[in-house]
């Protein structure tokens, strides 16, 4: 599978690059962004996942990440939100279609013949990341908002490939909120039976991968105007209260949802995984 | 002078905001961000002038300056490149009127009614700061390309001001290259005597604020494709030696013109202008 590095740059003694390749997954060619810190490798590898309207770009130019992941020596990889493109279903609305993919497999038309977020990131851009010095047996996951939500879904469904799992402020519990439910019948229909097996608090409380993670973080702004009403932290506590899976949740007095949040304590983030990888 | 904060964001501990007010110099609204670290203050403040086609914004969003910032207890303040909107001139050229104002103050039609960068930025914004608890007293000016030729000329020029001057990859003599001889054409009008008062190297070698600044701190990408035509290091480094000017000039292998440069060493401009603040 041939990736193609569409630009790259040095930044922190390591080198960033704009990348695209074909996924069969989508079935449509998907960029993502990757930096490589200095040194040899292979390295670990930190896969973000981004939120609703974001592309590879957001993280990559917002985050100020790439001077904690050179000083820890890890690699750190953001696809796209969405497959997009010419014949790829769209809605006009923010929340939903390109840009909005939620990181599950749509079954429903007509999303399901190109939006396969869970299968793109589990599977292609993984699998993409061979060309690059980074080490799968040491990959860690973390993302923000919908992008939480994906990271905390995939890493509790898919514990054998990540591991760590951190998010900022994500959405907990997609099936109990309205972001969630709108994009979850448009895209796994209307049994919601089967939502729950992307819902961050809902797997918990069914045991998925009970045992695998010490701890999970999670920072969130108590300044964030999507607390409330779409991301609800304590669902996820009390989850993992119940079960006993370890939660360090940081509520943050001040923060807002926006990318200078994330600034503030992405450098926690990515010493807190690269001491687990 | 009124400020209006149109956003405000949390970030490292410290205060984000992003402003309008009106300048009486250019006879339009500006704008700015200004970011004010944690504690009383006031703070020793920093000017922070952007390249070509920049806005208020590209800094603001992608230098991932402010932990730094709030760790050496220093303000910064990021304003717009031009004037803009109805009524003010502008040019189809990326590196003509709105976005490349060039930190002058226009004396030829149809420039010369709005765009006064130099008054504007040493005139009604710093008078603007007023409203925040910073200390004009301990200020310092620094930028990148066309904005590193403003931060060198403003302190080279008004050196009462500011109490040290970086820059990153500035263009070091306008008057001898193309982005700097259209610019001071349009703005300036034909006579080339005049364009020397507002080029670094020139101004330096005619003596101007010497003994002011015990040293200019210089980052210049050696990967950057505007450096051999655009950006001439070297005559900075002449016109230094050969008045005695401190000047620190690193060149740095492998880095391009991008934020991702000016990310990957404004910590140490920022540190490097606390020690002298």
């Amino acid at each position: 599978m041939g990736v193609e590095t569409l630009q790259s740059h040095k930044v922190h003694d390591g080198r960033l690059s704009y990348c695209r390749h074909d996924s069969a997954a989508t079935g449509t060619p998907m960029r993502f962004s990757i930096f490589v810190p200095p040194g040899e490798g292979p390295h670990p590898v930190l896969i973000w996942l981004s939120g609703l309207t974001c592309t590879e770009d957001n993280f990559t130019t917002k985050a100020g990440a790439y001077g904690a992941a050179a000083k820890a020596g890890v690699a750190i990889v953001a696809p796209d939100t969405s497959p997009r493109g010419e014949g790829v279903a769209d809605d006009p609305a923010y929340d939903l279609g390109q840009g909005a993919g939620f990181y599950v497999d749509a079954t429903e038309p007509p999303w399901a013949a190109h939006f396969r977020m869970e299968s793109y990131v589990t599977g292609d851009l993984l699998q993409a990341l061979a060309e690059f010095p980074v080490d799968l047996a040491r990959c860690g996951i973390f993302g923000h908002s919908m992008g939480g939500h994906g990271a905390l879904t995939l890493a509790l469904r898919q514990p054998e490939l990540f591991r760590s799992v951190s998010a900022f402020a994500p959405i907990c519990s997609p099936t109990r909120c309205e972001w969630g439910r709108k994009a979850f019948a448009a895209y796994l229909g209307a049994d919601e039976d089967g939502w729950l097996q992307h819902d961050a608090a809902r797997l918990i409380e069914a045991g998925a991968a009970r045992g695998r993670f010490d701890e999970i973080l999670v920072d969130q702004g108590l300044a964030d105007g999507f607390l409330a009403d779409q991301l609800k932290p304590e669902l996820l506590e009390e989850a993992c209260r119940a079960t006993g899976q370890g939660l360090t949740l940081n509520r943050r007095e001040g923060y807002d949802h926006s990318y200078f949040f994330i600034a503030s304590f992405i450098g926690e983030h990515i010493a807190w995984h690269a001491a687990r990888l």
